[in-house]
């Protein structure tokens, strides 16, 4: 009996690539080995991998003057990961703070770099908008420019692609990469790690353009050195290839499902149900503008905290797990990644209306 | 049907975790969820985290002045965390290069500090023998030692715990943790990547004396700062979680085997047979000192080399498959890590003595 997981990470999966791994478990295709158990630099590996690089590259339109690369590390590996590969001899990099995930990766910078912060969208009630670009103060020659594209705690979303000119833009998209469409080419950087809409934690994938492969610093850890990564098509060292194997079961499913422009319309009727659901209520309180509501990532707030507890335990009774937001917030977040069926939103929704009522 | 494979790594796993793995991917322990889509930080798997902490520490006898940690960024990446939580206000750290991957652990450290050969294995046929420590010219004052106590491509075991004094020592138990017991108390850190005797590429392994956690460098990546990961209990950043649950299995599996005595005895059993059949036929060649001879990873040459190609396809034919060695040296190379059964060694063996009488 499964149940419907509004984690934001790591988060519900398709049932049908939980299926599928579980089938081929002892023995991948008549290997007589488990994915788990193949060589790296085996054939077997080579083909998934191969595979899994070739589906991602269609479904996000990436052009060959990009490379796709298969990491370790995660979201706050990469916040370290970049700027000790995007510097080169500048001093400076810029980013813009929409949230909880772009602070940290400010924050972090400032081991390599000045880190300025172009624009700030907190608020009185927190991280509610896109500071837009015309109030960005961008410093004098930064060696590339961060954004969070979708920030999973504060359910802050970016839908359009600043226009920055040369300096390079290096976006985060861990949670909500493959759930809409996106221009690759306005980005010089791309990464996210796999654990909200590709699977397991543990893999990042970083999307370069090749021509900022010379900019590494000398303090840059081997492993993580795009140009060398890059070089050994991902195999510089041994690669999480568990979860490279998963990641090659989703991208065939979202092919399955559509392609991104098939997932975005289910995205966008699921994220409107909960919303709506939200913004007729008394009880549930959304505070994000809503040009700027995540489409992946819904928090919100109880008119009523003392009644926390008990929406809480009333959803685990219906099988709607994981509801509560990360711990520096406080109050529900519902995650609706690509996985999360649209039953599970009509279900949370009929719940929030019953447990409104019951009270009112 | 299941083949015998002798990878380096990714490696074979004991069939029993594959097939609870595949039992509850869909729904572990009536959660509803599989270990993939649980949030790190849920009551679910904190369990599984926390058991697998907790065998581990038993199964290595791992004292409570010592923090088990479960990192990303596996053994290459490893080469860089540990200088850079190690080196303090230190300028040198010296390396024992004992094969392949010492070498690497040396180079990598170069970016930090200067980085001393203290004694070198290498003769005329490769890496052949561990340096004994009347033979190490150690530095004035390192910041750590570092050793690689089992070499997986070269095949050389380190089997003593050379006697240092107060510096810290640093091994690189990747290839054989778990198959043996060893003195965690004479050693400053011990690491592993988990893709051998432990599970799924993508997790590390680090267990740190905690009077250690002091001297990070301070471009150290957050990520990958031990007193940062221990104070969150490996859930500074979103761990592993698939790979730490798979670990956790194979945790169980070491105890139901008896622990590390009794798997260290049917190692040693299974490395005689293969090393008693080489050393008896004049077809195979293995280089390395007997005392100094891996149990894990068995490298071997034929001495007609143009035979390579057709013991490779007989022993596949055989389902004894990943026998090629490391490309860097060509040849084969068995690995007998702990979940190769011992049939998988009599077949081997079996096969090699039929491959020679066939051409005699």
């Amino acid at each position: 009996m499964r149940v419907f997981n509004f984690s934001a990470g790591p988060a519900t999966m398709p049932e049908e690539v939980l299926r599928r791994a579980a089938d081929e478990m002892l023995d991948w295709q008549g290997s007589g080995m488990s994915v788990m158990e193949m060589s790296h630099r085996g054939a077997e590996f080579e083909s998934i991998h191969d595979e899994a690089l070739a589906d991602l590259r269609d479904l996000m339109h990436v052009p060959r003057s990009y490379r796709i690369l298969f990491l370790h590390g995660g979201g706050i590996g990469a916040n370290a990961i970049v700027p000790m590969n995007l510097l080169g001899d500048k001093q400076t990099a810029d980013f813009v703070v929409t949230g909880s995930w772009s602070h940290k990766s400010f924050a972090e910078a400032q081991k390599y770099c000045t880190a300025h912060v172009a624009a700030n969208g907190k608020t009185g009630h927190g991280f509610t908008h896109v500071p837009p670009l015309s109030e960005w103060h961008l410093s004098n020659d930064p060696a590339y420019i961060h954004l969070c594209t979708n920030e999973t705690i504060d359910g802050v979303e970016m839908f359009a692609t600043p226009d920055v000119g040369d300096t390079p833009l290096v976006a985060d998209l861990s949670s909500h990469i493959l759930s809409r469409p996106m221009d690759v080419t306005r980005y010089g950087v791309l990464y996210a790690g796999a654990q909200k809409n590709i699977g397991i934690a543990g893999l990042t994938i970083m999307i370069v353009r090749e021509d900022l492969f010379d900019r590494a610093l000398s303090i840059c850890p081997s492993a993580f050195e795009w140009k060398a990564i890059a070089a050994n098509n991902s195999m510089y060292n041994t690669p999480p290839t568990y979860a490279i194997y998963i990641a090659g079961l989703v991208f065939k499913w979202v092919r399955k499902q559509g392609g991104l422009d098939a997932i975005e319309r289910r995205n966008v009727e699921k994220a409107k149900l909960l919303y709506d659901a939200i913004d007729s209520s008394s009880l549930y309180i959304n505070r994000v503008e809503r040009q700027s509501r995540s489409r992946m990532n819904v928090p919100f707030f109880l008119a009523d905290e003392s009644r926390n507890e008990s929406f809480l335990a009333g959803a685990n009774a219906r099988g709607l797990l994981q509801l509560k937001d990360h711990k520096s917030v406080g109050g529900m977040r519902a995650s609706l990644y690509n996985a999360l069926p649209r039953k599970g939103v009509d279900a949370l929704v009929e719940f929030m209306r019953d447990f409104e009522q019951k009270r009112a």
